[in-house]
């Protein structure tokens, strides 16, 4: 039924539990029941049953596409969704990761975020429903009452349920100070109207009910960004009513085609207030930046699964021959095209980011379950300012390079990359949106520079800054890995020298560093690579199998033909603002 | 009917054919009709005519598609392209690049390469029935005899027919060696039968008759490339026979959804040598050549279109406020994003490679007119060695720079650039395939790096630094351009270093040499725009309007925040192949 190649890259994920020390998190007590072993049954399980359920639809659901009903203001997803859906949803993963209190399998984040990996690669339309999900009960376990987390989550656990993110409205979308939804109070609860877009699975067939966390102005509300409060909004109530939020309209899309996209209409909606009145930033914000590193991991999991079509095409195909005739194959009339140093060269660009992004990847998610559950506060603070530092370039540098390495992966399939007879055309659609939503990339980008940079006076960088110099320590004590280390002390020295050049030129002139943030997190997006394969590097120095040979001559290639791109973005950051501000609007 | 912004960017081509001497064109005989004034109204006119009848049925092929009839074979393109299509061919401008001895315009390339730029924005599907004829044409005059070029040109002019390109079998694509369609001697003329895939335009509506060029082997045929032979074999022979050669399905693509790529089967179909036999794949170059020129183009125009889009939601958009308060509107709720440094920046990358394509696209077609036209030989073979070394550089570089440039055009439109309601994200598509198609880009490099370098011990590089050099020798004298020569005349020593480095290695070893071919093309392609940009410089130093004085903003941008990219590409050619070449196939 699929077309896809995809198989979890589970000798990789092994890999990159080992070496980003998984067993911190697994010696954790919360997470006794995980050790590495069970860990790597639950993903080959899970990934059996994606790749036997979400993954056999995936084409189909791009090719059929969502339906509304202008009748009912219903939306049908392809035939087979709701199947495949419940399929996973009964086989238990589907909730491996969600809290065990509320009948969750509870797995750390390190495991949660691999297995969220799988999802997205098998169908990155369908993977989205439970991720809302998991936002939402975390936005509720952080600010809701004890009353509505009991009432709430437990079906959102199951998926019997599933939860939306209503944030944007047609004048409000980065600038969210513009909402203007109003929550007027009705005794306990609120009514509420307005109009939300880019409410993704908005509305749907393949749930009971759906319940929306919904931004809104209360009558007392200050102006802007500080008077939006959060509310609950379910399609029905606990008594069965059908609520007054509906479905109006679906957008059409480039690509996710299986998602639906959904206009929202609220009228004298029933609402609960989560959290304190005009705070409802906080709430959102617990499931955006969840949300944040999930779409990082889509750049990763759609890199992935568009690498293994090409590699499988590069392996296939037969064109040309070799120009070392030591590789030539004389039982064919050509050879095959891995033999060319172009599509290895395309190979191995995608193949040695997409283990950086993998490594990266573990690293920030430890740093979540430390945050969290580490017995001693210092830990718990260090990991929390690294989850916060790393989170914006996880999105931003992830999903740019998982478009590109589609592209990479296209290119080296020639016309048929560019065809529905692989998937990789559909990757490469399903991804590009990644740079778009939960802020876009240049969004995250002054997340970086306008807010992380500037806590405690540097100190989340400081954080940063010391893990690597740790691992540079560490590493250039043997002289096997020095080859990895002086590259990446370079890389680090040149982020140094940026942030200052940043802090510098911000303290002066905001719209100075405004101008430069998207450069600046590209120069840490190569930084934190970097760091990712010395991690590996340190790992695989001392093991004797192929795989970690293997590993080495990625990192090889990374350090010579990736890490070098980090020079030009350093050179475009020092210009500065002056070529960019000095147009009138005119002279566009 | 059209949701599109484009308009034809009269103002800038008017100032290309002005910096790029279009004069020395206009002067030569053969295009005494052409003078500037005229070249602007004929461009103005095509304009017009393709905004209110191409352009105007872009979005609907684009959903609607082409459809197959498995029961006749026959192809349908949407509803409206075969109205619009003769509209444009009745108004006489699609035939003016067409020669006029054959009833064509005779216009001048320099100024028929601007032309195909506004047709390509306006419908890129369509515009391919067109091109593919003009190819024909082209290859026709160059091999046919004087009976077939009478025989099959007219009605090519005129668009009552049209042509295609027949190279790539399924197992012969890049490798054209591979081909095993066979002709074989019946009387004057010859029986082919065999299969063809990516057939643009291969069957469809629009004409009375299609011309197919194909490429097979002759009986006594040499193996590989050195035994492929060209023939004519049209859809009805001229007594109105229907030939044996026949559409047997499409292919669905990412993109150019209206133009159909077609399978074709040949039985007994009757055909016609062009040239001399095993001698095919010269007649198929001319139409290559002057194929991968135009798709070349394809990466100018759509990034054009895009960022005309771009433009007009950034003008109309409104979030947040200038943090520079003088900016303010403070009749509204929020600034429109034009304030933002990161939307300029977004789009300053668009126009200053736009313009930088559009300049470069000036100079080659006007050594393409030089070189078939100029008095004096000796100027024949300069003009004709620049177009030979520039061809895979416009080739490749454009059309990455396109999808590039379409990118960033999405990007700062946020998630309505993802959607349909603005054509974005259609062109993102469409020009995707250009990267691909008329040799993938990689294929390009190789051209550059191991023909267009080496041929005549490198007189063709020596020509284009000798242009360059001379630039550069003019502008020094003026104190106002240095700020431009300087980083010029670096990016020129750069290509000089690096093309000795290649040089060296690629005699030692060609497949180091193929393992830098790429990036050494990326680094050519930033020389061009460098040199593409002070010619801009010099034509607008001197002149006192609004426009050339925004013509030097954006080459300051140009040369900032564009120009450095280069660097990590030179630093990765420096890198050399033994990390790519160091893999078994298992490994990756």
């Amino acid at each position: 039924m699929s077309n896809s190649q995809y198989q979890p890259p589970l000798e990789d994920i092994q890999f990159q539990l080992e070496a980003f020390g998984y067993n911190d998190v697994a010696s954790l007590p919360e997470f006794e029941m995980y050790d590495l072993e069970t860990a790597m049954e639950c993903l080959e399980g899970a990934g059996d049953v994606l790749i036997n359920s979400w993954m056999t639809v995936n084409k189909k659901g791009d090719e059929d596409g969502v339906h509304f009903n202008s009748q009912d203001n219903s939306v049908q997803l392809p035939d087979g969704f709701k199947e495949v859906y419940d399929e996973y949803r009964e086989s238990g993963y589907m909730a491996m990761k969600y809290p065990e209190q509320f009948g969750g399998g509870g797995a750390p984040h390190m495991l949660s975020v691999l297995l969220g990996e799988i999802e997205i690669a098998a169908n990155k339309s369908l993977s989205m429903c439970p991720g809302l999900s998991h936002g939402l009960i975390s936005a509720l376990k952080a600010y809701g009452s004890e009353e509505q987390k009991e009432t709430w989550i437990p079906n959102l656990v199951t998926g019997e349920w599933s939860g939306t993110m209503c944030l944007t409205e047609p004048q409000s979308g980065t600038d969210l100070g513009l909402v203007n939804t109003t929550a007027i109070p009705d005794g306990d609860s609120y009514r509420l109207n307005g109009s939300k877009i880019w409410i993704t699975f908005g509305e749907h067939d393949l749930t009971e009910n759906i319940i929306h966390l919904v931004l809104a102005r209360l009558p007392d509300a200050p102006a802007g960004i500080k008077g939006i409060s959060a509310f609950i909004v379910p399609k029905f109530t606990l008594d069965g009513r059908r609520n007054g939020i509906f479905c109006t309209g679906l957008d059409h899309k480039m690509g996710i085609h299986a998602s639906p996209t959904c206009v929202i209409s609220m009228e004298d909606a029933e609402g609960y207030l989560v959290g304190l009145p005009h705070k409802g930033m906080r709430a959102m914000f617990v499931m955006m930046n969840e949300a944040r590193l999930s779409v990082g991991i889509e750049g990763l999991s759609l890199s992935e699964a568009a690498y293994q079509e090409a590699l499988a095409f590069a392996k296939e195909r037969r064109q040309g021959r070799s120009l070392n005739p030591s590789r030539n194959d004389t039982n064919a009339a050509a050879d095959n095209i891995l033999v060319h140093p172009d599509v290895r060269r395309l190979l191995l660009r995608q193949k040695s980011t997409i283990e950086a992004m993998r490594g990266l990847a573990c690293f920030t998610s430890k740093h979540i379950d430390l945050s969290h559950h580490h017995p001693e506060e210092k830990q718990r603070e260090i990991s929390d300012d690294l989850v916060a530092l790393l989170t914006p370039v996880v999105k931003s540098f992830f999903t740019d390079r998982g478009f590109l390495n589609t592209s990479d992966a296209m290119q080296l399939c020639g016309g048929i990359g560019y065809t529905s007879e692989i998937p990789i055309e559909q990757y490469m659609r399903d991804v590009r949106i990644a740079m778009i939503y939960e802020g876009t990339n240049h969004v995250q980008a002054l997340d970086l520079v306008g807010r992380k940079l500037v806590l405690g006076g540097g100190r989340l960088l400081r954080r940063f800054a010391k893990s690597v110099e740790i691992l540079l320590t560490e590493c250039a004590a043997d002289s096997r890995l020095l080859e990895f280390v002086g590259p990446t002390k370079q890389a680090a020295d040149s982020l140094t020298q940026l942030t200052m050049h940043m802090a510098q030129v911000g303290m002066a002139d905001q719209e100075s560093a405004a101008a430069m943030a998207s450069e600046y997190l590209n120069v840490f997006g190569y930084v934190t690579f970097a760091f990712s394969w010395l991690m590996q590097c340190k790992e695989a120095i001392n093991r004797d199998d192929a795989y970690a040979k293997t590993k080495l001559k990625t990192a090889r290639f990374f350090y010579k033909h990736v890490l070098p791109e980090l020079e030009s973005h350093k050179q475009i950051v020092l210009q500065g603002k002056d070529a960019i501000m000095d147009f009138d609007e005119s002279e566009f």
